[in-house]
C-alpha cells in the first residue's frame, strides 16, 4: 500500500520497523561505493592484450610509423574504429587522445575565444548553455569554468524536452549551446528518440549565429541487450537540413579498454574538422597514434563482440538494482527508477525534497551515493528528488547489499517524511 | 680567403665554379629533408620493448590500477621517472598525457584566463612574451593564439641576454612571461649558464604581479658527451628568492621513447601545481596511466643509459654536418654555427640577408630546411640571417648529402650577394 495512504499508526509502526532494520545495518561496518561510472576490473580484463599486440610491428598497414610525431587527424585505422563505434564515415571523424571530455574542453575553448559555427561567444554577455537534466556533472564543471550561464531543461523518456529547447533557443540568442548524451544517457538512461534528434539536428535553424550542439555518445555502443538500440545519425540529419557545422559529436574507448588510457573521437562536418584541426595545431604536434594503432589492431571490427562481454558482466548488476528495488519499493508510491538497456547508470527519483536526505542516510550506513544535486547545474537540484547509481565499478554482491540498504533509507525518510506532513 | 677580400675576378670565378657546381646538384633529383626536429626510425627502435612491458600487470608498485580513471597527478612511478629526467623533487611533478605542449598551452591558458602566480593576464592590454631568439616555432604560434605580443630578445652563448631581459621586465607591466628552453635550447644548443638561471629566477623581483617563466627543459636528458653539461635547478633558485610560484617547468619523453607517444612532465610550487590541478579537473577524469607505467618500467632508474644509446645514433649526424661546414666555409667569413653537445638542433647563421635565399636555393636543390624565419616570432627574423639544421630524422649518409648542398648554396648565395654589393 502506498505509505501516502497508511494511517498514522500504521506508520509510525513502519517507521519504528524501519529505523531498526537501519541501525542494525548502522552497525555493520558497510563500505560500499556506488559513486562513480568506473568500469570493474573485471571490465578491464577483457582488454589486458591491448599491452604487447602491437608484437614489435609499430607501423599501421595504411603505411605511417606510429612512434613519430603527425597526423593530427589520427592514425586512419583509428578513424576506421571511430567510424565503427559512432557510426559514422571515418572521414568525419577525429581520433584522438586518451579522453574525450578533453576533446570537449577544447572545442568548447575554439567555439567561446575563436568561433566554431559562427563568430565566437566570448563578445556575448552572458552566453547560456542549455543543459537537460538530470545530466553530467562534468559537462556542468566544464561549462561553468568558461563563465557560461546554464539552464535547466528537463529530459523526458525520449530525451530533451523539445517544446522547452525550441522555445528557448528562440527567445534567447545568448543560448549558444545545448549538451546531449543522447544514448543511455547519463544518468536516466534513456535513448533520444528520432523525432527527438531530428528537433535537435534543426535546432540551429531557429538559434542565433553560433549556435552548437554537444553530442557526447560516451555509450554508443554499451549495449545490454541484442540487437541494441538504435540512435538517429544526427550529423547527417544535421547535414540534411544544412547545420551540419552546428553539431561536434564525441566519443571514447575509455568505457571499452580502458578508462583514461583508451583513446577519443570528436566527429564533425569537415569545416568544423578543419577549424578544430587549426586549433589542435597550436597545442599538439600529433595524438599518441602508438596507443591508436594497439586500439585498432585490437577492436577493430569486433566492437560488438568485445561489448557483449562487457554486457554479461554489466547486465546482472542492472538487473540487481532493479530487481531489490522492486522488490522493496513496489507499490510504496516513493521512488521512481530507470531501468536502461545499456550505459552506466540509474537515475532514481525519490518524493520531493529528499535525495539529499537519502544520499545523507546511505552515507551513514556506509553506503556512498554521488551527492544529490550533482546531477544538475551548480550541483542544484531544485526539486531534491534526483539520485544518480552507478553500479559498474562494485561487485555483483556489493551492488546488492547497497541497493538494500538505499531502498531501507528511502523507506525510511519517505516515511518519516509523510508522516511529518500530517502534522503540518 | 674571406669572400668579402676577394678581387671581384676572383669572386666571379667563384661564382662560376659554384653555379656549375649548384645546377649539377639541381639536376641529380636530391630529395633531403632537415625540417623538423623527428627521431629517426633507429633512436625510435631503442624503445620498441615499451608495448608489452606489462606483460599482464597493470597494478602499479604504488597499488594503482592503472586502467582505471583518477590521478591527476599521474603515477608515483612516473612522477619519480620525471624527477630522474628532470632533476627535481617528484613531489614537485606532475605526470601527465603524450605532449608537453599540450601542457604549456594549458598552463598559458591557466595563466592567461585564471590566473596562476598573480591575477589572470586576461584583463591587461596588451599582454606582452619575451621570447629570446632564435627559439621555438611552437612557442610562438601557441603565443600568438592568445593575442599576446612577443618580443625578441637576442640569445648569446650562455642564454637570453638577460640585460635587455631585466630591462623590458623593469620597464614594461605588460610583459607576464619569457620562454626559455635552458639547455640545449631550441635552436641554438647552447646551455643556460648558472648566472643566467639565477638572474631568470629572480625576475619576479623585477616584474609586475603574475609573471611568469615558462622553463621548457625539453632536451634535459639528451646529452652527446657524458658527463653531460649542468643546468642549474631553476625552480630552487627561484624558491629561494621568493618566487617559486613563478616558474613552471616543462618535460616529455618524446625524444627519449616515442614522439607524441610518450608520457610528459609539469613542474612548479605546491601552489602551481595545486591551481593546475584544478584547472586539468575540469578538462580530464585522469591521464593515461597505462602509458605511465610502461614508462616508468622501461626508463625508471636507467635514462642515462638509454640516452647513451640514442647519443651513439645521433652524434655522428651533427658531428657530420659540423665536419662538412668546416671543410666548405672555414676562413670565408659567411656563415657561423653553432656546435652543441646535446640536443636535436643545429643554428647557422649567414650574412644579413641571406638566410631566405638559401633556404631557397637549397629547396630548388632538393634539401629542405626550416622555412627562413620559423627561428623568430610571427615568422619574421628581421636580419634574415638564422636557419635551424635538424640533423637527427635522416641518415647519416643523408644528412652529409644535405649538408653539402647547403654549404654549397650558402657560398653561392654569399659570393653573388658580396659581387653584387661591390656595384653599389
Amino acid at each position: 500500500m502506498q505509505y501516502a495512504q497508511l494511517d498514522i499508526a500504521d506508520l509510525e509502526r513502519e517507521m519504528a520497523t524501519l529505523a531498526q532494520r537501519y541501525s542494525a545495518v548502522s552497525d555493520s561496518n558497510l563500505s560500499l561505493d556506488l559513486t562513480r561510472g568506473k568500469p570493474a576490473p573485471e571490465q578491464l580484463d577483457l582488454s589486458n592484450a591491448l599491452d604487447g599486440i602491437l608484437e614489435g610491428d609499430y607501423v599501421s598497414p595504411s603505411g605511417i610509423d606510429a612512434r613519430n610525431y603527425g597526423d593530427l587527424r589520427g592514425l586512419p585505422e583509428a578513424r576506421e574504429l571511430g567510424a565503427e563505434i559512432l557510426g559514422l564515415p571515418a572521414e568525419r571523424i577525429i581520433a584522438a587522445g586518451p579522453s574525450s571530455l578533453t576533446l570537449m574542453y577544447q572545442v568548447m575553448d575554439a567555439a567561446y575565444h575563436y568561433g566554431l559555427s559562427g563568430p565566437s561567444w566570448a563578445g556575448e554577455a552572458p552566453v547560456k548553455a542549455i543543459c537537460p537534466v538530470p545530466g553530467y556533472d562534468r559537462h556542468f564543471t566544464l561549462t561553468e569554468s568558461f563563465g557560461i550561464e546554464m539552464t535547466n531543461v528537463p529530459m523526458t523518456a525520449s530525451g530533451p524536452d523539445m517544446d522547452r529547447v525550441e522555445a528557448l533557443v528562440e527567445s534567447d540568442p545568448c543560448v549558444k549551446c545545448i549538451w546531449c548524451v543522447p544514448k543511455y544517457s547519463n544518468p536516466s538512461g534513456c535513448v533520444y528518440s528520432p523525432e527527438t534528434v531530428g528537433r535537435i539536428a534543426s535546432l540551429a535553424n531557429r538559434a542565433s549565429a553560433g549556435f552548437m550542439v554537444f553530442w557526447d555518445n560516451a555509450y554508443a555502443v554499451h549495449d545490454f541487450e541484442f540487437p541494441p538500440a538504435v540512435l538517429d545519425d544526427v550529423l547527417a540529419r544535421a547535414e540534411a537540413c544544412g547545420n551540419g557545422d552546428n553539431v561536434v559529436l564525441f566519443g571514447s574507448t575509455s568505457k571499452i579498454t580502458f578508462a583514461g588510457g583508451g583513446i577519443s573521437f570528436v566527429a564533425g562536418s569537415p569545416a568544423t574538422l578543419d577549424k578544430l584541426e587549426a586549433r589542435l595545431s597550436v597545442m599538439l604536434i600529433g595524438h599518441d597514434k602508438v596507443n591508436q594503432l594497439r586500439h585498432a589492431r585490437f577492436l577493430g571490427g569486433r566492437v560488438e563482440a568485445h561489448m557483449r562481454a562487457h554486457a554479461d558482466l554489466v547486465r546482472p548488476k542492472f538487473e540487481a538494482v532493479d530487481r531489490i528495488l522492486h522488490a522493496s519499493l513496489d507499490g510504496l508510491g516513493i521512488a521512481e527508477w530507470s531501468r536502461p538497456r545499456g550505459g552506466y547508470f540509474i537515475v532514481l527519483e525519490t518524493i520531493p525534497g529528499l535525495a539529499a536526505e537519502v544520499v545523507n542516510l546511505a552515507g551513514r550506513a556506509g553506503v556512498r551515493l554521488t551527492p544529490a544535486g550533482a546531477t544538475h547545474p551548480y550541483g542544484r537540484d531544485p526539486d531534491d528528488r534526483t539520485i544518480r547509481l552507478a553500479p559498474t565499478f562494485a561487485s555483483l554482491g556489493e551492488v546488492e547489499a547497497a541497493t538494500e540498504v538505499l531502498a531501507l533509507c528511502i523507506r525510511l525518510a519517505s516515511a518519516r517524511r509523510i508522516r511529518a506532513d500530517r502534522d503540518t
